[in-house]
């Protein structure tokens, strides 16, 4: 797990910190916190997630957008273990000279992801700074059965998502790069919330991760964190998102990059037992949706993607580091990819 | 209570949000959110509290503190409610040059007031950012009887703190103005954790709350919810922390103004019918703890403090909107309440 830059600091800050012996997960075990409710049978789903990097960087600057977000990061964690979401708790940190019209769009953002993922807002914080931080908290709960946590794929499971991957780097390239080149140009980032799916899945999976950080930082942390390598079968029309797609394509880019990102598109990242598959995608089928099937699990620890009809390795730890490496410098972190797939090339 | 810019402007926020059926109490009713447990008789506390424009301003440079602090901000919240603490998730906004030993003493003042607090880190986000900002959420329950909120005393109540008050002010006027004039000079600043203080009040409080804001400002929103008045009969020797005490009278400044200001000292603020005076005091004594009684809880609305022994009302809608009035000038602060104690002089 400490190969990984940002698990090992991870470590560094908590390790001095006692365990609550309420505390269901251990360290990175689960998307949310995992609390026992002492006197009952139900657990607490609690997790905290801020918008801080994506507003500083420029990436995030409509308000609505970082309004959205603040809700959807911290609703996917709760999605990602399958609780019942009881609310969140806001943070805000808003600079003196925020305009009216920003702080109401900015509400406006909040109020309608609020709403697609049946979120209250229960209380919050609101403070004035010379930089703008927007966060969260969520509390859900878990009542009856066991929590989805990270833990519990075997070799032979099926590997599926929740939706199409990619959109978060697509928008990221938008943003970063191809609009400047075509002032103007947006692309229509707006992840969904997977609540529903969350708690549905909580019957059928033997793991389930967010992709927060993009597609193979989940299936890096999940191969880990398990023990297990994940080949993935489906093609890059299959996994990702068509508008994303599009944009690879035009930009002469390779389409696989898209899931390198670590600005992710928070789709469910999860695992079934092959005797649990019928039974999920009929229950899935009630609910009018079509989880993505995209490979399986096997023994050896690696992720493989079907690149040019071919089955490749990929080294998903160097791209995890390579970000923190970078100190988050975009330009660098594109080159660092660029430099992989050549690599790639080579090894095929 | 939108005399009070503050209300106002968080009225102003949540007023698109929708309300949940589970939240018991209402906007500014309690210091803690209050969240019905579908299916028991237990109540969820929830909060969150950040500390920003403290670093900002320079008022906190020490990591301890500031890590101590954070905990405390959040573990006030939980008392005021009398809630059993759960844990609480951080929230940790760190510039990339950060130095190791800086973290390290951070996260020595975080567990040093966890430990204190009898709460547990659950969890938590890190970020890098230009700005350092720290903050937290608390989880809390409250299971079998009453929370205690901030409604409910009637007059006839006595008034009780937890503890002395003004450190908040005397911690900050050596920190912005006696430490220019001396510089090396500190002041022992280290608000102490009342959650014990807190569960046995629920017994006896008729209402509660922190002084996170400072005594004034305190009994300002309690006399607003309560449409009651405050008649502090306690003497400043009484009332007032020592080390504050003995500052204010070295720099020959009214005392009374240490518990204006609006950096608090995380007491507990809270009234006891006069029946349930002698039980309180009685268990209290059990626990070693003695209650400050301060004076009594009155019709008339108005806050009234004993002032060279005569009975002078304090316009503490006026200190409040101070603050946010001078964009948190400190000095420009300071001279609004000395224009303040010479209208005073001029009314008695």
């Amino acid at each position: 797990m400490n190969q990984i830059l940002e698990n090992a600091m991870i470590e560094g800050l908590v390790k001095g910190f006692a365990r609550s012996p309420l505390e269901r997960n251990r360290l990175q075990e689960a998307d949310a916190e995992l609390i026992r409710l002492p006197g009952t049978d139900m657990l607490l789903a609690l997790t905290t997630d801020s918008v801080v990097e994506e507003i500083e960087s420029g990436l995030y600057t409509d308000p609505f957008l970082i309004g959205w977000m603040t809700v959807i990061v911290n609703a996917s964690d709760l999605a990602a273990v399958g609780a019942e979401p009881l609310g969140l708790l806001l943070n805000e940190n808003l600079p003196h000279d925020t305009g009216s019209d920003f702080i109401s769009k900015l509400q406006d953002g909040i109020r309608a992801a609020c709403s697609a993922c049946d979120l209250y807002v229960l209380g919050g914080d609101t403070n004035f700074s010379a930089r703008m931080q927007l966060g969260a908290s969520a509390v859900g709960l878990i009542t009856g059965g066991q929590p989805m946590t990270r833990l519990g794929c075997k070799p032979g499971d099926y590997l599926f998502g929740s939706g199409r991957f990619g959109s978060g780097s697509g928008y990221a390239f938008v943003q970063f790069v191809a609009a400047r080149q075509q002032p103007g140009l947006t692309f229509p980032y707006r992840p969904q919330p997977r609540i529903r799916e969350g708690r549905l899945l909580r019957d059928f999976a033997s793991c389930c991760m967010d992709t927060s950080d993009g597609l193979l930082a989940a299936l890096d942390q999940l191969m880990r964190l398990n023990s297990v390598g994940f080949v993935v079968e489906a093609g890059q029309e299959e996994l990702l998102d068509p508008d994303t797609l599009r944009i690879a394509n035009a930009a002469n880019i390779p389409a696989w990059m898209a899931l390198a990102g670590p600005h992710g598109e928070f789709e469910l990242v999860f695992t079934v037992p092959p005797q649990r598959v019928d039974a999920l995608m009929a229950e899935a089928s009630v609910h009018e949706w079509k989880p993505q099937m995209m490979g399986r699990v096997v023994e050896r620890p690696g992720v493989w993607l079907r690149l040019n009809e071919e089955l490749t390795a990929i080294d998903t730890g160097r791209i995890r580091n390579l970000f923190v490496e970078c100190n988050s410098d975009i330009d660098e972190y594109f080159k660092g990819l660029l430099l992989m797939q050549s690599d790639l090339r080579q090894g095929g």
